[in-house]
């Protein structure tokens, strides 16, 4: 067990105690790991790290670089670890930051990535190829660490080929960290921060669930962070039990427009109603906007008219008319967030865009609409809308997302020492206890894909492969358990509290339930394949 | 120390173990309070007693049930605990739920008020007096417990005074259960549920100051719900340590205007630009608007149109010229918001006004223009708003707001048991360990006050004593703590972080900074007082 963090652990200005991980590295990586190269590592007289934050800032990013610094002075206590100031940009520009263990006392276990901080989680352009280039150069980096979630591994893919054509020796390993939890995959079973966001929201979620049951006159539409994808929504509906979960891949999969999504969610106050409960709590992803097909296809005619340069104020004017008829029906505050600026992946900005106020909004002018016809016969319809999204981003990382980041830190050292780069550091078996969970690198190619029809826009263009966010896996076994429940969750009030992070006692070393629940193990697998190919 | 919660705690639908209270009662009680007058309860076969939640849902509020319960069947272990089901409304209904330990189990050391629901917190109208009366005679109860805030307890000693006047016997007690803790005097140090609102939100606005350090380009305008007083945005501050709070309070006292608000806040954000950082977190209480003399001369307007039965729509152009004016110049939604219903006590719904948003508006309008003046050279202002609020108010309470609750439920019966009615249950000394606390019960009447002006809309008619909302005391430690930081706070990112509710391990058992730092100790100078007297 780990000492427990100081008491408040204030964030300035001394350097306060902190839980130091389970795994401290040595016993893990010898056992399994310890990279067969190692003497491949640059002979010059101290060799020498990068770390960037390019991805957003994501509970446990901080010990990444804890973990990283560790391993690197065990093995060469003379060698150097930079941490670029201002992210990316910092990187282009060659501000660095030694990591030692003073700069590290007050970050370690800490939430945010303000060790180093963060700006545009982007290294795509060639001008900013080159400047990384220059940088890694200029400090003779054996090895550049890129933390970060889908775009941010594309891109640490697409640079690290870059560096092997130039002749560059650094090597690119990337991270998983991101909130979003949607860079997931055969070898990537969850990203660093999912866990601790997950529990923060589902915490608050619970505590609206009591508010709406307590006084039984709301119902509550909460928004969730997570782009694209419903994980963060899927985890938090497992935890906290509300009454509905608005999923973007199943109204994508059954193509349900925006009035179906609207009629759907008023059968089931109408449902709720006619059992005496005029409260509920709804939980509605960032990325559902998008998955609502005419929705989508404004969306993207909207981003195709920014890429051609159209100012903001004549888009409108230059929509197909179905796209137009669309935009004139949305109330006028959806309206103005749909004409935003867009993220670095050339994507909508979902988090400006307050689709629970939207779905709120015309819920309660059906709700209205159905009582004037006599089909609804409750109490008047009353909504609260909330955005849980900046608030859970900045906490103290869970016990788990601690450990996880501070053994991918360390495997990252391994994985630059054994002369890989475009690799991703990654850990399997995560829902086992420390010292069952296997370390490996994997190709960050093999994680990429070439799309033509990416979902939603920012649609990138053939020819250019990247790593995609994975959508929730309408087959597998979180989903399954959630649709079990479905009906439950709607009708009964079976809410639960999993209440605040815990850091001691039962409870502290939960883990996520979505990444419990499944029996992944791919590297237990490929030992399986070995034995049956050695026989 | 109290056994842990079961984990994850589930709300349903098996009964779960719970944290007993330290305070087991019995010890406690035998030293100090037993009541002299014990004969005095009901001499039919089965005493019972009634017990409301009158108040907004605080956590800890199940305890007090709790609490009553088992001192009551200590007392007598045929007698009845009725729990009112739907707050006020059940009372005038006389729809009663019996309290037993089976119906306890889900809810001990749980947070909401959903083991009986709350309606609308007053008992008031004659009518409302006399329903309760009629309930009361009809359950033939030897007391009723009436939880909740100022207006609760306000309207508990009209309904004591009432039922005395009938001869009816029912014994009324208060229990002060506000997240507010405005209902704080010579008697009460702090209300249940403070602590773990405060709590909970300032976790939160420990993670968005991460979030705002980390991104470096947002500035965070958080409003905090706690009615008129600042309490709530103190307390916080105090365990956050954000960059600004603008107190009510302060701004009453200086008599800011609208602008002076903003050009105070935007002088910081300048201040900090000059340092290079760009941004920064703003807590706003959401009594503030009220505290402004222009808004609240509108607000007051608008107020007693409300009374004189003006239709919503026809209010603004009833306004004085001034008051006109104002309301012009504020954006739409503010507009919207200022017109809404009122509150129970007819005061404006600010829960309802997004205030953080106004300022975040007039703030990005006020920096536009001291660019183009040249006055300000950094980057570009940007705000993100927060309403933290009723994301809080359902979260599991604290180990410190579960005892507190606990023992003033224990107090209850023993007040009614001595025939006391009309009085609140107290405990002294909540900043030493349980086993220091003392317990008493204070007259209502000694805490309510007759006034002509009181601030703010909702101004109560003279001749009708009521206990009023007590604002931050600006000659408090507690405030001078905040303003000899205040300089560091608003420059040198001294943020603190002080995580999620712990129910083990260090910090489990912190209590309210604004509490401890304060040397309250009315029993002990009680006996202080005795003592000289005696000599």
């Amino acid at each position: 067990m780990r000492p427990p963090p100081s008491t408040p652990p204030a964030r300035t200005p001394s350097p306060r105690p902190s839980r130091a991980p389970t795994a401290s590295g040595s016993s893990l990586f010898s056992r399994r790991t310890t990279p067969p190269g190692l003497s491949r590592l640059s002979t010059s007289a101290s060799p020498s790290g990068g770390v960037v934050f390019s991805g957003r800032q994501s509970p446990g990013g901080h010990n990444v670089v804890w973990g990283l610094h560790d391993a690197l002075k065990v093995y060469n206590p003379q060698s150097i670890l930079y941490g670029f100031i201002g992210g990316t940009e910092g990187l282009f520009a060659n501000k660095t930051l030694e990591i030692t263990n003073d700069v590290l006392a007050s970050y370690k276990n800490q939430g945010g990535f303000d060790l180093l901080g963060r700006s545009i989680d982007q290294i795509r352009s060639s001008k900013q190829v080159s400047a990384a280039m220059t940088t890694c150069q200029d400090l003779n980096l054996d090895g550049l660490v890129i933390v970060g979630g889908v775009t941010s591994n594309s891109d640490a893919a697409q640079l690290a080929e870059t560096l092997v054509q130039k002749n560059c020796k650094t090597k690119v390993v990337g991270v998983p960290v991101s909130l979003n939890g949607d860079l997931k995959n055969q070898f990537v079973e969850t990203t660093v921060g999912f866990d601790t966001v997950c529990k923060v929201n589902s915490q608050l979620i619970s505590n609206v669930c009591l508010d709406a049951i307590s006084a039984g006159k709301y119902y509550y539409f909460v928004r969730l962070m997570g782009r694209k994808a419903s994980h963060v929504a899927l985890e938090c509906a497992l935890q906290s039990h509300p009454n509905m979960l608005i999923m973007g891949e199943e109204v994508a999969l059954s193509k349900l427009t925006l009035m179906e999504v609207i009629n759907k969610i008023c059968d089931g106050v109408q449902a709720r109603a006619e059992l005496g409960k005029h409260h509920g709590v709804l939980l509605i992803p960032e990325g559902l906007i998008e998955s609502i097909p005419e929705m989508y296809a404004l969306i993207q005619e909207i981003s195709i008219l920014h890429n051609n340069n159209v100012p903001v104020t004549e888009i409108p004017t230059q929509l197909s008319p179905w796209a137009a008829a669309l935009f004139q029906f949305l109330p006028p505050f959806i309206r103005r967030e749909l004409l935003l600026h867009q993220e670095s992946d050339n994507s909508a900005q979902l988090s400006q865009i307050d689709t629970e106020q939207l779905l709120a909004h015309l819920v309660e002018a059906e709700m209205i609409k159905r009582t004037k016809e006599g089909r609804y016969k409750g109490k008047k319809f009353s909504s609260v809308c909330h955005f849980f999204g900046y608030q859970a981003r900045g906490s103290l990382p869970s016990n788990f997302d601690c450990d996880y980041a501070y053994v991918l830190g360390h495997i990252s050292l391994h994985m630059i020492a054994a002369g890989l780069t475009g690799y991703m550091a990654t850990v399997a078996n995560l829902k086992d206890p420390v010292h069952k969970w296997r370390c490996a690198a994997a190709p960050l190619t093999a994680m990429m894909s070439v799309r033509r029809h990416l979902r939603g826009p920012g649609a990138i263009p053939i020819g250019k492969p990247a790593i995609h966010p994975s959508p929730i896996d309408l087959k597998g076994k979180a989903y399954e358990l959630l649709r079990e429940k479905a009906s439950s969750f709607l009708l009964d009030d079976f809410y639960r509290t999993p209440g605040g992070i815990q850091f001691e006692g039962p409870g502290s070393d939960a883990k996520p339930i979505t990444l419990t629940i499944e029996d992944q193990d791919y590297m237990g697998d490929i030992e399986m394949l070995k034995l049956y190919l050695d026989k």
